[in-house]
């Protein structure tokens, strides 16, 4: 709880309204989406301007409070949770302008707090394409993808935010504005604090602006669903239809346990007795697209698919992958906890992986469901358990210990699109270096010397 | 000149015939493609393994002296010039070893040193694609590609370097290795500190290795030349083309001066009373490819092209691409001094910005020659001069200053892809803000605490 001073300086400069103390409301903005304990902050404010967003942000330096900006709360790895009971939440919810959508340089303008469908609806209205959907797309903000560097269905053509973020506008620890990249498409003018932005997790600075780059939209799109007897054999079409130069803009799976789970629930018509199934789409231009999905259907022959469904229409389309979408809650709600992870690895080693999720997952006695963007190797192994269960939750961190290991032993990464939070710091210096470590807490120290932009995060400070 | 026993420290570390300490060899990597003073290096060393090249880096930060590393030395705004006579110069050149083409995975591991040609060489003999082209790519290396996050002609459609670059490995300033990235599509494993060495010009670490994104090459292309009597006509059909949705791999722009120069030096045939010239390619799937063409030349035809020339072979596209990557040599030929610019505007403001460029030669009485990658806004304003006419290269350097302030007035940025050097680190507060300026030194200071690496480059230390 802050200070009956520091609440009035709040409400002084953004108003009653956008000051939130009571307990209820703190209680509110304690957790994200990952597993991980609550944290009740001091303090939630909700600036209604990038200019007092500024000044909060100094405020808060100045008094030398811990801060967590936070916009849809949907991480995964506990970016926005509070650091500690004198953490104040800074909220972007209210700055939803798109301040420009220019159809002839390609690129939109906007405040931190716009959600993504909305950006991608209102693009799509001007025959444009902002192509990065992660899962959470529909409530989730630009400025916490950018943080996040957020993937999604069509990271493997389409790339990830990274891949759109043309310059930023941000908020150092003390409030001083910074700027970074441009409006143009090329742009060298000092260090490439842009990038650097991009998946720092709200530790460098508070995001008030992003120029995102916008692409024509494709002609064209196919869509299909291919169903597969065992894992392995969807696994290697996966590699497959890489290596035959075929880059969709989607190719999810989902493992038997996911499907049946979410028939279940959606009554959507899936292969229930499938032992995996790979949802395709390729798009672009017309005579592209009907090529590639033919070499597509060709691959996935081979690789022994026992059915291959073409939805008859967008609705049929929209049904499928709407079951994809409805994976993890639907998984979420089996068991009291679910764990889910984002191990990635280059593609052509998604068979190895997927046999070692379902070994580790057998070797610990754990239920678990996979599904993911197996396009580009990024597959979210989900583990369904109860986190009262002490001993079952050991179980799950020896096999997400174990996962990891072998993730890294495929040359593959940690986390894909999740980030690391507080949920993965401690397997940093496996995948990377004691150097990368020290150099990454050094960089963060002469940029956050007080400590205080979200600083159990990430990386020690 | 090194002191005898750091020449002998060099020479047993690397062997005599890698330690450069004569005033003949010294000269040689004084100097860049900038106009700028040269300075002479105390010695040149050229380690010949990546663990060498690590410990050359400790060695010259427990001794406390200034180190450039070098590839080709084809920078253009003077990153390669030693910072003062104490400098040692570390070179990358003997570290060109292709680790790995990964067929399946789509990417390539590869040291430094590798020239950015014999990459994109190798890579097209396994059926894919690198495409960053720089114009320096027959001799510029990766390392230097990824320090200056160069691009080329091809970065309308395919990107820039940063485009490219999964994952990095370097040196810190003290030796320490640091890893950042993966072969994985996508990572998130900590801060993005491959992005933010991109384009940091030799500053914040040594790169000893990265691994770069590789793509499907395209099916088909289709190359053509527009002829334009006046400038402004080409620039609106530059604009028209991207607002009708078509993104060419190639879009370079040819004023007069640079067409007559060109032609007087190639006989390439090229249309020398034309205001300026186009020269445009499509590629992708054949279908796409034609349909494109057809649009591209509809909207040039709109825009009152004189002619529109198709290569009729391979050959002849080959001679009008080379008359374009000769300009600068060409225009570099006709006085003494070649002062190369590369100012950059959104797409949309190119026909105001070459109309400004034009007016302020006129104003100040010089010689201008335009060329560029028009499609992405990325002018080269070649002011031609002779350096040792004090009043003349005042006067370039008013249009400069003059150029610049339009170019941000038109939304653009100072350097698209050249850097920014010690030449135009003077303007860089204008585009960006006291707080960008001072969160960059915060950043150099804390990973360069001795001020060893590049330190009179990019932005004050």
């Amino acid at each position: 709880m802050a200070d009956q001073a520091l609440v009035k300086t709040f409400e002084d400069m953004l108003g009653k309204e956008n000051v939130f103390s009571s307990e209820a409301d703190r209680q509110t903005y304690s957790y994200d989406s990952a597993v991980l304990t609550p944290v009740v902050p001091a303090l939630v404010v909700r600036p209604t301007s990038v200019e007092r967003l500024g000044q909060c942000v100094q405020k808060l330096y100045d008094n030398g409070i811990p801060m967590t900006v936070r916009g849809a709360g949907t991480n995964l790895s506990g970016g926005t949770i509070p650091d500690n009971s004198d953490t104040v939440v800074v909220l972007t919810t209210a700055l939803t302008r798109i301040l420009e959508i220019n159809v002839n340089d390609l690129y939109a303008v906007v405040e931190p707090g716009v959600i993504t469908a909305t950006l991608a609806a209102e693009v799509a209205r001007k025959n444009l394409f902002y192509p990065p959907d992660p899962g959470s797309q529909s409530v989730s903000t630009i400025a916490g993808n950018i943080a996040e560097n957020a993937g999604g269905l069509r990271g493997l053509k389409y790339g990830c935010t990274k891949d759109y973020v043309m310059g930023i506008e941000f908020f150092d620890a003390t409030g001083a504005l910074v700027k970074s990249g441009s409006r143009t498409v090329k742009c060298v003018t000092g260090y490439n604090l842009a990038g650097l932005m991009v998946q720092s997790e709200g530790t460098l600075g508070i995001i008030s602006q992003a120029v995102l780059k916008l692409v024509p939209p494709p002609k064209a799109s196919k869509a299909l669903m291919a169903v597969f007897a065992n894992v392995q054999d969807a696994a290697e079409a996966v590699a497959g239809i890489i290596a035959a130069h075929v880059v969709p803009c989607t190719l999810e799976f989902l493992d038997n346990n996911t499907i049946v789970r979410v028939d279940d629930f959606t009554k959507a018509g899936l292969p229930r007795d499938a032992g995996a199934i790979l949802l395709i789409e390729v798009d672009g231009h017309p005579a592209q697209v009907a090529e590639e999905a033919e070499v597509v259907e060709k691959v996935i022959k081979a690789n022994n698919a026992t059915d291959v469904k073409v939805p008859k229409d967008a609705a049929e389309k929209l049904k499928l992958w709407e079951a994809r979408r409805m994976a993890l809650p639907v998984l979420a709600r089996c068991r009291p906890t679910t764990v889910l992870e984002d191990a990635t690895v280059p593609r052509s080693q998604i068979p190895a992986m997927m046999k070692a999720v379902n070994d580790i997952a057998a070797k610990y006695r754990l239920e678990v469901g996979t599904f993911g963007h197996a396009g580009d190797g990024n597959l979210h192994p989900t583990f369904l358990c109860d986190k009262r269960d002490a001993d079952e939750f050991h179980r799950v961190e020896e096999a997400i210990d174990e996962m990891f290991d072998t993730a890294l032993k495929l040359q593959g990464t940690l986390s894909g699109e999740h980030g690391i939070g507080t949920a993965k710091a401690k397997w940093m210096e496996k995948e990377t270096s004691r150097g990368t470590i020290l150099f990454s807490q050094r960089l963060r120290r002469a940029l956050d010397p007080r400590g205080l932009l979200n600083p159990t995060k990430l990386v020690g400070i």
